[in-house]
């Protein structure tokens, strides 16, 4: 699976000072389709790879499971394609005893809801409802120069961004600034899904004092994702938007943007970010 | 509405030199939910404005409707929000005599399907059954010197970006380089479907001999939509996904990434790209 995260291809590379055929490096892209108990939840349009971190992202934030114990099983469905190879794009869960299946109805709510009144408030309502790690407690104190150092580190890692240049990614660090684990893909939501399940996969759920870094804006659902995986600190290299912030206002996240060279724009709890470098551990 | 477009919110700015208060401009993200005959069809998290460009344009690239006069009546559902006042975020339409209803189950396709075997082929399957406007017989012609100034055009209408930093945008041109129109939004395929909303509401529909631009990468998604109006030339100011190039090969569009000041990567369809400067009309 590994040879689906990129593809050769030929381009031809028109400049000022004329054109050449080349190879070019790209980011694949394939649907893979989440199902629990056989039943289809999702598809999403992700790059291969990580992808039971995604899936156990995804369940995780959409307050499917809470813990890596409450998924019994989980393995590629035998679909295959023309030539009868696994397409390895279908993934099928079995829940823990005691573990709810997933509400009739959950998948239209991913993308369709029936309520009329719709509004940036009832969608508040409903992720602060849901929210089993509200971070407003969480102790996280973190200093403006450690922030400031976390967007190269970040670059650092995205491997196939350098060959592709067409990724997202995001990360997770410590309050000292030590990365935990960062991934990429072509959809925003799931290089975020694919952190989050990378920690809920080594236990680390909720994600008390870590920081969330991404690599572009800060939207209301990666903020939604940052909140139900109890993370104190979302941190944005793009601007947020404003539903992002009245979700971080509302759940006690600590939110900044533009976090760029040596500055940053704090929009929610910015007593967590002190002026000082913290002590190392 | 046009004052959800964007929000004014405090934000501290923490730079090397210090810390200051000041007020910051905000991009909008609300809900939208798209209901035709009363049946909610999908929910979006978009930027507020233009939303009946944004529903036209999201059930033409759905193969809901094929021209503006597909719909009878559009109508912002009289949903109220808890101080009395109509959200603007439910759109209800009516089909025009003879139009079929969208297909029972449609809501689910849009983020979920029951079909084993799902990987990227399938996608590219799906897409070429459903177009109506295959572009591979447009006999546009365009420079790769008109190309490279579309860039500069389309940051010239980003009027939000400027302000928020926030946004995605889209644009249509003609084969001479004149901007049609352009459209912002927190999600790139918003802006799009803006975009395509606009051409289908002003009978442009399929959109022969043009081109359309975005900000970001060129992803399945984004060259689907292209392909379901009729456009034979894509470019994207970033990448593309290696499926958003087998589609556009499949479908005879012309794939354009990285247009970035003189230079340009040519995917697909490198014969549209002429070397001297069109003749204006």
């Amino acid at each position: 699976m590994i040879g689906r995260v990129t593809t050769r291809r030929p381009v031809l590379r028109i400049t000022a000072e004329g054109r050449a055929h080349r190879p070019d490096t790209l980011a694949g892209e394939e649907p893979l389709e989440l199902r629990v108990g056989g039943r289809a939840l999702a598809v999403t349009m992700r790059t291969p790879g990580h992808d039971l971190e995604l899936a156990h992202g995804f369940l995780l934030t959409e307050a499917v499971i809470t813990t890596r114990t409450d998924i019994a099983t989980a393995r590629y469905c035998d679909s295959t394609d023309a030539a009868g190879r696994n397409t390895y794009n279908v993934l099928n869960f079995t829940l823990a005893p005691g573990v709810p299946a997933p509400a009739p109805g959950i998948e239209r709510t991913f993308y369709t809801t029936s309520s009329c009144g719709i509004c940036g408030k009832a969608s508040l309502d409903a992720v602060r409802m849901s929210t089993r790690f509200p971070p407003a407690a969480d102790p996280l104190r973190i200093s403006a120069t450690t922030l400031t150092a976390l967007p190269a580190a970040l670059r650092a890692g995205q491997r196939v961004f350098d060959s592709t240049g067409g990724l997202h990614a995001a990360a997770l660090f410590t309050h000292t600034g030590d990365l935990l684990v960062t991934r990429e893909d072509i959809g925003r939501h799931n290089a975020v899904d694919k952190t989050l399940g990378w920690a809920l996969l080594n236990d680390r759920v909720p994600l008390t004092g870590c920081t969330l870094l991404v690599s572009g804006r800060a939207s209301f659902e990666l903020t939604q994702k940052a909140v139900m995986a109890g993370i104190p600190l979302l941190a944005a290299v793009s601007a947020p938007s404003a539903l992002a912030v009245d979700l971080a206002e509302e759940a006690g996240l600590t939110l900044v943007g533009f976090l760029r060279n040596t500055s940053m724009n704090v929009y929610t709890g910015a007593e967590r970010i002190t002026a000082a470098s913290p002590v190392h551990d």
